[in-house]
């Protein structure tokens, strides 16, 4: 066959040398400024404007100045953004980034193999079933799990939705019925994938939760016994293993009882607290996880990876593929030929087709090792622990206790104080926070006896996260509640 | 803030610049080899022992020699593959691989702003929409579609049926007559789509095709007419623009005539072929594409990119937005409130964190031009065209004209001869073209009278293959058919 380039679209072996590291160059000088820098990032209508500006025409020729012009674009947008992934971003729930994960990404598209389907590529198949291996064994799942990459807690959660609706309810589209349930506390994105699998809206219900916020078993059972005798079709639950709003740990093993009971999928989104069952302290929080039917998680939360990897793991395998595998003629598994093939994904999620997701965390365990993933993780609930413990000494509550690494405060409620005041105030402490642009927290709202609180939260989750920065987050909370004091008081 | 590393996890700015350097001359020299290297990979028993050997353990410490360990086992594993992106390979759709974009997944990553929500990076969201807006363009939409980068065709079909299904039956959960129509010619992901979105199997209509395996759209009127007659609830209808048989487009325009007539949802499956829209003769062939409710495309085919972008573009993008956004306080869209912004990702399909996938869109259309893909489109276009004629002298049937890029074609039928033992010697010949491993084909079956008929193919799409592959492949075939001359004749 002819020799490699020079062809259109194809450059040259020198050519890709020099681009590549051209972005090492880039990258090396620009990732520490763009990571370190201001903790939230440009954003809003000045941000916008400098988009546009800066945005150049999609032309028939290259761009002036190739890829340092590209180059160049690239780095002034991405400081037009939320610093997602430096150590003083505690809002939301933070943005990974590991350096060895992009190589990953570079290295699996250069490759560019079909990894659909595990016969058309079996050295990265295999790869990537050892990980999922590997991530099933953590969460206490057995040799008949099942695990698909996805890319991120959506899809993930979306599958076990059709894994659920498929297995209880079947697929002749008639959903009528059909119920859901999970807490107020859920993420939003739970509601997303129950909807885009055609389970009615009307069939979504919100469990009561304890004071604490978790998901209440016992209103459960009585919900589904009810809906049950008056003729509807429960079928699944969906717990929180770490919610978004405080980090709560839904209670696991009575749910699954409950589960069990009533015989309906259980469910756990793990997708921000999962990766803390590799770390002790977090394993034993997140006890009873392995009892349920399917977990999402999300490497690039608990595994500080770049957006873009969730992954669903399934207990029995067989209801994943039952609800994904499409025709008769792919029942004959690759499995069942060969003991040393694994699973494709194609027939195990939504996509024929689909990038080798795997290696984004296949090379950094390979890299890192497993060890100081664990290290992070126990790192991060101790960083949480930390800030609680200093706010001990300040004029805050703490509605929820801790559970994982999010730690929910506020401003206590002054006596007869009007709800819209006392969250007026809260607003104005999480702004003369983050005006400081040394650390940038969020705000929710948690549920009162009168209405819905603005409730600041810190969640420590980035890898870059440590001990100074969640200090730091204390002297400018505290500066700013000085600051205040003459408003507030 | 304190400075950056060293941190466990973290390389320091030397490690980061010497692993993407060492990277990037691995690629120098592997990627050649492995992309100009056999045709076909190895797969099969011997891959699946060869992959078992290789995978390194995941162990709490990183893995023996680093960085060079993983990149060894790495490049053995793609060993074990198909080789998708080599110039030989006309199989199934044969994938891309631009470096351009693989370069660009490297960056998305490395950079791992959140864009999910296009106010939270308005630099990239900005970069995004300009890709989508040009190939919106491309394909004839106006300013008010809307379009997602999916992760390949077939999440952009889902989107557009869940679109389809919100818009036209609502989110009851009762699609119980629910009725979607697309030819036998289908790409399988349409009717899995379908079943995702809780459209039952028994509404899946297959419309009878003509004698070129196009769709048929008196046919289509008919079984519309009659269906819904019948109580059924019609309410989407699939063509493909370039079948992955054989490259037939269905016949677009009569096609969006029937759906105007019907009210019914009008998508163009053009994952595979819609990227011919760049150059003349394709648009051409496309024409009416632009009538359609929805369009799937996939960059990772017809625009050569690695696995791994697909997208989805609706026509009126308020049906896109009405049938994924989740809530009533995101219905004050931030489009409104700015000029300068554009649509949230997280608004139009089904993920709220994600990669930012359109970079490795706007890479190669930076660092090429949009021209290089204009010319590449034509010219795959003219090699199916070098290929078909070549075809005219050798004892061999063309079962359809080639529309697009694929051929199809097979050993014609003997008198009397029974379809078992003419499927055999089509196998034998597919056999032994491949064998000398110089170019790789792939089979399929097509209708006849009397029953399926295996029937060889050539895709050509890879950036990679030329008026040479094309005629070494003529050659390899003029051979396997003198090899089997004493066995077939």
């Amino acid at each position: 066959m002819s020799s490699p380039p020079p062809w259109p679209l194809e450059p040259d072996p020198e050519t890709l040398e020099r681009w590549t590291v051209a972005a090492a160059e880039l990258l090396r000088h620009e990732l520490p400024a763009l990571a370190f820098g201001r903790a939230d990032g440009v954003t809003g209508p000045r941000a916008w404007a400098d988009a546009a500006a800066l945005s150049p025409p999609i032309a028939e020729a290259p761009l002036a100045g190739g890829l340092d012009g590209a180059l160049a674009a690239l780095t002034e947008s991405a400081r037009l953004a939320l610093n997602t992934g430096g150590p003083g971003y505690f809002a939301y729930v933070p943005g990974g980034g590991l350096y060895s994960a992009a190589l990953g990404a570079l290295l699996g598209d250069a490759f560019n193999r079909f990894t659909g389907l595990a016969a058309a590529a079996p050295g990265f198949a295999r790869l990537e079933a050892d990980v999922l291996r590997w991530l099933a064994r953590e969460l206490g799942f057995g040799a008949e799990s099942r695990g698909l990459f996805t890319t991120g807690g959506s899809l993930a959660n979306f599958g076990a939705v059709v894994s659920a609706r498929h297995h209880h309810l079947g697929d002749d589209g008639d959903y009528r019925g059909a119920t859901l349930y999970t807490s107020s506390q859920a993420h939003r994105c739970v509601g997303k994938a129950a909807r885009l699998a055609g389970i009615p809206t009307a069939g979504w219900r919100e469990v009561p939760t304890d004071p604490a916020l978790r998901l209440d078993p016992g209103r459960l059972d009585d919900l589904l016994r009810a809906d049950r005798a008056a003729g509807r079709r429960p079928f699944m639950v969906v717990a929180s293993a770490g919610t978004t709003n405080t980090g709560t740990i839904d209670p696991l093993e009575a749910i699954a009882d409950v589960c069990a009971a009533h015989d309906v999928w259980f469910h756990v989104d793990a997708a921000y607290g999962g990766f803390f069952v590799l770390c002790d302290a977090g394993r034993e929080r997140l006890a009873g996880v392995s009892r349920a039917d399917s977990i999402a998680v999300d490497p690039h939360k608990g595994m500080f990876l770049p957006y873009g990897l969730g992954a669903l793991l399934v207990r029995d395998g067989q209801r994943l593929r039952a609800a994904h595998q499409e025709t008769a003629a792919y029942l004959q598994d690759l499995e069942a030929e060969d003991p040393l093939a694994v699973p494709s994904p194609s027939d195990l999620g939504p996509e024929l087709s689909r990038g080798f997701r795997g290696l984004r965390l296949w090379l950094p365990l390979m890299l890192h090792g497993a060890g100081p993933f664990r290290d992070a993780a126990a790192e991060k609930l101790a960083l949480a622990r930390r800030f609680r413990e200093a706010l001990r000494g300040l004029p805050i509550e703490v509605p929820v206790e801790p559970e994982l690494s999010v730690v929910a405060f506020r401003l206590p409620r002054r006596a007869g104080e009007a709800l819209a005041a006392w969250n007026e105030r809260n607003r104005a402490l999480l702004a003369a926070i983050n005006r400081r642009q040394r650390v940038f927290l969020s705000s929710t709202t948690l549920p009162t006896q009168d209405g819905d609180a603005v409730t600041l939260r810190l969640c420590v989750l980035c890898f870059r996260s440590h001990a100074a920065h969640v200090d730091q987050c204390v002297t400018d909370l505290v500066a700013a509640l000085d600051e205040l004091a003459g408003a507030l008081d």
